[in-house]
C-alpha cells in the first residue's frame, strides 16, 4: 500500500498538525506517556540511571528502505527494530526513543496509522516507551523517519568494536544472506543474545549486520591483522539460496555481500574455553544457530581455504 | 550558496559513504569524541549522571528551513541552536547529540563542510559533543539533517510547559517579530537564561517561541484561564517593523505570528516580588530585555484593552 494519497481527505493536510499529534499519541496509546516524560514538551525528560547511556539513531525513508510494497505497519517495526539491533550489538538494554518525521501533506492517514501501530506493537515488547519527536512537512513526496533510540549497559559492561586480537576466534548468529525475501522488515532484533554476550567476560567485540558480512567484519578487524573466514562455515540462510536463482551469484555471495541481515557478528578470545560457550549458548538460545566462521590471523599468510573478501562487497551509501 | 551541484567531482558522490565519514570526522575536529564516546560504533555511549536527562530531536530541511540563500555555515548553526533552544526552555544544560542526514549524492562537498563547521563552531561555543550520527541517501535532490540533542536539568528541577494558574503573570525575553530577516539563523539560544530562570522557583512554566507567540503561549496555558496579554506592552523587535513595510499587517501582528522568535516565554507566580525577579534579571542579563507581556486571566471576562488571540495565526505546519 502506498504512502501517499491523492484524495485530500485521505491525507494529513486534511488533519494539519495539531490534530495529527493528537491522533499519533492515540495511535501510540500507552507507549506514549504523559509528559514531562513523554510527547509534549519542548524536550523529553528521562530518569537519571547509573549505568552507561547508549544512543543510536537510524532512519527508515521510504523509496529507499522501504516500498509501496511494505505496509505501513511493517515499516514501523522495521524502524524500531533496525535501532533496536544496534542496541543488542552493545549488549544493551533499550528504554526510549524520539521520532522525526519529514512528510508531505500527501501522506495517507491510513497509511501512517499502521507505521506508528507497528512502531507501538515492537515497543511493547521490547518495553520501549516513544517519549518525543517533530514532524515537518517536506515537499516532492519525500517520506523519512528519523529515530533516536535511548538504551544503557545490560551488565556490568557494554561491548564496542575494538577489542579483538590475532588468533581471536569469529562467530556468527543465524544464518545469512537473501535479505530482500521478507527478511529485512520481519527480522528480530538480537536483544536477549547481545546482553548474554556482553555478560561473557571472554566475548571482547561485536558489531550487527546491516551492510553485509564482507564489510561489516572490516570494522571490528584490528590494524594489523586480517580476518580468516571459511567458506564452507558460513551460514547460508535459505533466503540466500533462493536469491541465488534469480542473480546467477551463488548463495555464498549472498550471505557475504547483502545487507540487512541483522544477525550478531563478535569476537571471543582464543583462550577462553570455546565448547562450553558453545553448550552455553545452546542452552539459552537453542532455536538460534551459532556458528564459529573462522579467526583473526596475522599476514602475510592466510590459512588455505579462506575467503578472499576483497572480491565481496558490501552496500556502501552514496554510491 | 547551493547545497546540491551537477559537478560530480565537487559533490559526495566521487567520496562515497566511508571517506564522507572520515572527512565528516575532521571537519568536527575536537567536537568529535573517540568511540566508544563519539562516532564509530553502533551506538554512542554516554556516561551515566544522576541528574534527569533531557532529549529533543528538531531537523533542518533544505528548502523548508534554509534555502541557498543561506550559506551551509549558517544552517549548521540554525540546527544545533534550534535544538538548544528547547534544552534552554527546559532549564537544561546540553552534552551530547546524534545527527541523521538525507542527503542525494548531488550534495556539494563544499556546501557540506561548511555546515559541518557550523556545528561545530555552535557546539564548542556550547560544550556539545557531536557523538554519533547515520548517513542515508536521498533521492530527489532532498537534504535533511535530523539532530538529536541530550542534556540535563542545569539545577535541582526542569520546567515543563505545565505549572501555570489564574492569576500568574507572563513574561517574555526579547523582542518579537520578523525572524526573516536574517535572525531565524543568526539567534542565540538562551541557555544562560533558561537555567537561571529554573533555579527560581516562582518560575512555574517554561516555553521556547519557535512558532510565534500567540500559537505557543497556548501550550503553556491551563485549562480553564485564558492568556491576558496588552497589545502595548509586546515587545516587537525592528526587523518586525521593518518586515512590516512589506507586507501591510502591523508589526504588532508580525510580533504575534511570525515564528523562530527563539525567545523564552515563561510564567511566574503572581504571589511572588515581581519587582525583585526583575531587579536580579537585570543584574544578570543587562542586555536582554525582560518584559511582563499580561497575566493569565480567568474567564468569562479578559480585562479591557487585551489582544485577541484567536484573531492570530502561529505558524501551523502540512497546512
Amino acid at each position: 500500500m502506498d504512502a501517499f494519497t491523492d484524495k485530500r481527505s485521505e491525507s494529513v493536510f486534511s488533519l494539519g498538525e495539531i490534530a495529527l499529534i493528537e491522533l499519533i499519541k492515540r495511535w501510540l496509546g500507552d507507549i506514549s506517556p504523559c509528559t514531562p516524560f513523554g510527547i509534549g514538551d519542548d524536550c523529553a525528560v528521562l530518569e537519571p540511571s547509573n549505568k552507561p547511556q547508549l544512543v543510536t539513531t537510524d532512519p527508515v525513508i521510504f523509496g529507499t528502505h522501504v516500498d509501496a510494497n511494505v505496509s505501513g505497519r511493517a515499516a514501523g517495526k522495521k524502524l524500531l527494530n533496525r535501532n533496536l539491533s544496534d542496541i543488542a550489538a552493545m549488549g544493551g538494554c533499550p528504554r526510549a526513543a524520539v521520532l522525526s518525521l519529514a512528510l508531505p501533506a500527501e501522506t495517507s492517514i491510513t497509511w501512517l496509522r499502521d507505521f506508528y501501530r507497528g512502531i507501538a506493537s515492537t515497543a511493547r515488547q521490547h518495553g520501549v516507551k516513544i517519549v518525543g519527536g517533530d514532524i515537518t512537512d517536506a515537499h516532492a513526496c519525500f517520506f523519512g523517519a528519523f529515530l533516536t533510540l535511548h538504551g544503557e549497559a545490560a551488565s556490568e559492561r557494554v561491548v564496542t568494536r575494538q577489542g579483538a586480537r590475532a588468533g581471536d576466534l569469529i562467530y556468527v548468529t543465524g544464518r545469512l544472506g537473501g535479505s530482500r525475501i521478507r527478511h529485512h522488515y520481519s527480522f528480530t532484533p538480537r536483544l536477549a543474545e547481545g546482553a548474554w554476550l556482553a555478560a561473557q567476560p571472554a566475548v571482547r567485540a561485536m558489531i550487527d549486520l546491516s551492510d553485509g558480512l564482507a564489510k561489516d567484519i572490516l570494522s571490528i578487524t584490528p590494524v594489523g591483522v586480517k580476518p580468516a573466514l571459511f567458506g564452507e562455515r558460513i551460514p547460508i540462510s535459505n533466503n540466500a539460496r533462493r536469491w541465488a536463482k534469480g542473480t546467477g551469484l551463488s548463495p555464498l555471495h549472498h550471505a557475504l555481500s547483502d545487507g540487512e541481515d541483522f544477525e550478531l557478528l563478535f569476537v571471543v578470545d582464543y583462550r577462553a574455553d570455546q565448547s562450553a560457550l558453545q553448550r552455553n549458548w545452546k542452552k539459552n538460545f537453542q532455536k538460534l544457530p551459532l556458528t564459529c566462521i573462522g579467526h583473526f590471523s596475522s599476514p602475510p599468510h592466510l590459512p588455505a581455504g579462506t575467503i578472499r573478501l576483497e572480491k565481496f562487497h558490501g552496500y556502501e551509501h552514496l554510491r
